[in-house]
């Protein structure tokens, strides 16, 4: 099956998920809620897709009938998730050949990852028996596949709407933190695919299809070491061509490859090499999965940046020095403020408690027109690419009156309004403490922000970090 | 007077809090409600603290009689603090002279920092006129001090109860957030003072007073730069001899330096003098505020580490590859599981979905009896010199269960259990997802942890980073 045939296995019309819990204790079964969640069995919709539980103890699941096995299920299945233990992977493997299932995920694991050499041989004999019989497989030791638009979620908590983001990620648990929490700041997927022991579908193939699916424009990867051998490296330089690719890299360390071989049984490589060869391939390398998350998120929103001239409205003293080595480290420049505007801002800002310079602390109230006054004056000046508000939404104001989703609202109303009257690519900055109410409004600040196609970082660190990687982007291609 | 004896000046017996707000709509005057939370008024415990608002507007405030000016109340008063505009700080320092006031907090800013002569020349006159009166003075520009002991805080959410952690910051904001937040994890402070213009009382002196106190055993310290000029080094070295110093330098960039030139009037110096010269005096240098927290806390609960070998108990795949490149990457071991560990842990851990490596991915529940098992069991083969618990409570869990509080207690018992078995220092690592229910839960936990002495991080790079740091620490005197 050539790689764009895989759109066609990512789009099912009906599910089976093999192996649903037998008790109603604990969490619910995420590969089921996650499917309820998304509208998988709406058959209302235009598209209804049926989604069949097969456990045989049970006769109905969550609402739905039941089934003792896959033979049993009276209509067609093109994906079947398993979640049964790898000894009863072979029978299951013969039902799907039988009912011409498309895709097989095994989120089953206990395979080759163990070090164990009939474990190993087991994956070896499903593989062969489902390219024989026309199956594909995802996995195993994974957690299958994301796609809003085909109503697909192997967990609750995902986003609804498709967006241009395609992932593919060797580890289920980057990939849902991925979705989950970059979905709160905006994120938007067309396909997330976690791959695991990649027997089959492997993260070439991922990338090829991500890099010539017409829903996906930039591509992000967690890998730990790619099955494909020596066709990886091509496919990434094809895909980098074409869009922008992120890569994390797992398991660069001794340590790190010696635990990346016992979870994905993966050969690892050296970390020299890696980052040679995806610079080569004009795909960008970042650290870790929160750098991973915040760069995908500020290329969806911004693009790339034309300068690294940064102008910065911070939030209090010790925040704005900090601010100012954060983002000369990352790689920006951080222009003086030129006189003139120095004496614009001047106008309408205290002398007392304020520092009108670049980075700039006002005391102005983030909530206030004086706020966005000072945005536009620094952005009008011609010295700066770029503006970050550091927003200081009082944590102390929110514990003893109620106005902060109002003042939330008007800060992110004079945001909007500085990008439009500068003209420049904006990125903010809100740093959460580690208190309940925070985060209630922590959520709704990403929502309001992510509407606006603004970036939002939980510090100045990671968003400086991210916003110079923007302006440091290979150049070439589409990108 | 001589450096012990501002141990005097932080001891006030009678305060007034001079420009305490007219008007009672807004957030509480952070001042006030710090004092009245720490127990300032109580006369009926044995030191009784006496609180005056001063604001001629006024005749009560927040309950207590309002006086007009100092001269108005009836009894002595210690400590000033002082919230009025720049011009009126010369009358009030008169009555302060004439009260026999021993400090004077000028929260007041609008001073030198703003590099205007004429403002430059006022605060000098202020400065002249103070020590010729016998007034100590704290800042200009700045939120004062801390002192559980003596019942004095700057804001309300302050730990009521002392401890060993000494700080001097010539942020405010960086001091509150270093108090409130390293709080919740178990942070316990003798005095923290925030110094702004240091135009009095500077870093050299309050460092001076922190190695010789005997309250303090650890000390950090937030500097932009430092006024006592030549004998800041000396003072350093000198306390760094006694007690573990750890210093975060703000404006080391040219940026952050003229930043912070704005901010506290400071010269900032390069980085590589001030890098130079805290490694020359045996202290340590941190990034940021967040690895100032965190090497506080660490070193407040485990002391210097004797080897750098870590064996890391983490939660999934992906997190377990990145551990151990992060622990690497920090400077730590990750030396492999030994054959008899493996199989003894083997024995009550399913081969599937595990990775029974050092970092080790295990399936058994955090509260479970089988995870305390397999930290001993790690901590037991004598390859490592401490443990690292990643603790994974279940997002999903919580979101549907109300068992959180009770699995959360069990988890860290089997963290007690672990260590006392093993003997070997111990960190645990839990990161809370965005969400306002799990920041919830993170409060509990830090709660819990931090009565056992645990430091908690929010990330394994936090973690791996201020370990490593605890185990590179400068050998001599008592560090």
């Amino acid at each position: 099956m050539p790689d764009h045939d895989l759109d066609l296995l990512f789009r099912p019309r009906a599910i089976a998920v093999v192996g649903v819990p037998s008790t109603q204790e604990g969490p619910p079964f995420p590969f089921f809620r996650g499917l309820l969640e998304m509208g998988f069995t709406d058959e209302t919709s235009e598209a209804p897709g049926r989604l069949y539980p097969v456990n045989p103890k049970l006769s109905t699941y969550q609402g739905l009938p039941c089934y003792p096995d896959l033979r049993a299920i009276p209509r067609p299945v093109d994906y079947v998730i398993c979640a049964i233990p790898a000894a009863a992977v072979p029978d299951l493997l013969e039902q799907c050949i039988e009912k011409g299932v498309r895709l097989l995920h095994l989120f089953t694991s206990g395979f080759t990852e163990t070090g164990d050499a009939a474990r190993a041989e087991l994956e070896r004999r499903i593989i062969a028996r489902a390219r024989a019989g026309g199956v594909r497989i995802i996995g195993p030791n994974c957690v299958g596949f994301y796609r809003p638009a085909a109503r697909v979620a192997w967990s609750p908590g995902f986003p609804r709407e498709p967006g241009p983001v395609g992932v593919l990620s060797q580890s289920g648990g980057h990939a849902a933190q991925l979705v989950r929490e970059g979905g709160l700041r905006g994120l938007r997927f067309s396909t997330v695919v976690s791959y695991g022991n990649a027997s089959d579908l492997n993260e070439t193939d991922l990338l090829r299809y991500l890099a010539h699916d017409p829903d996906t424009s930039l591509i992000g990867c967690y890998i730990e070491g790619p099955r494909g051998g020596r066709e990886f490296f091509p496919a990434l330089r094809e895909a980098a061509a074409r869009k922008p690719v992120v890569v994390l890299k797992g398991g660069l360390t001794e340590a790190g490859a010696r635990t990346a071989a016992s979870h994905t049984a993966s050969l690892a490589g050296t970390a020299a090499v890696w980052d040679a060869a995806i610079r080569q391939a004009g795909a960008v390398r970042v650290g870790d999965l929160e750098e991973l998350e915040d760069l995908l998120l500020a290329r969806q929103f911004l693009g790339r940046l034309s300068g690294r001239r940064v102008g910065i409205v911070g939030a209090g003293g010790g925040n704005v020095v900090q601010a100012a080595d954060e983002a000369i480290r990352a790689g920006l420049e951080v222009p003086p403020l030129p006189a003139e505007a120095r004496a614009q801002i001047a106008r309408f800002t205290p002398i007392a408690g304020t520092i009108i310079q670049n980075p700039l602390d006002t005391i102005a109230e983030n909530w206030s027109e004086a706020f966005g006054d000072t945005l536009i004056a620094l952005g009008g000046t011609g010295a700066v690419d770029m503006l970050i508000a550091w927003l200081e939404l009082g944590w102390a104001v929110w514990k003893y009156t109620g106005a902060t989703e109002a003042r939330i609202a008007a800060a992110v109303a004079q945001l909007a309004r500085a990008r439009t009257e500068t003209g420049l690519p904006l990125a903010a900055v809100f740093r959460a403490p580690p208190d309940p109410e925070a985060w209630a409004h922590y959520r709704s600040l990403a929502a309001r922000t992510a509407a606006l196609r603004i970036p939002l970082f939980p510090s100045i660190r990671r968003a400086a970090l991210a916003l110079a990687r923007l302006a440091a982007w290979p150049a070439g291609g589409e990108r």
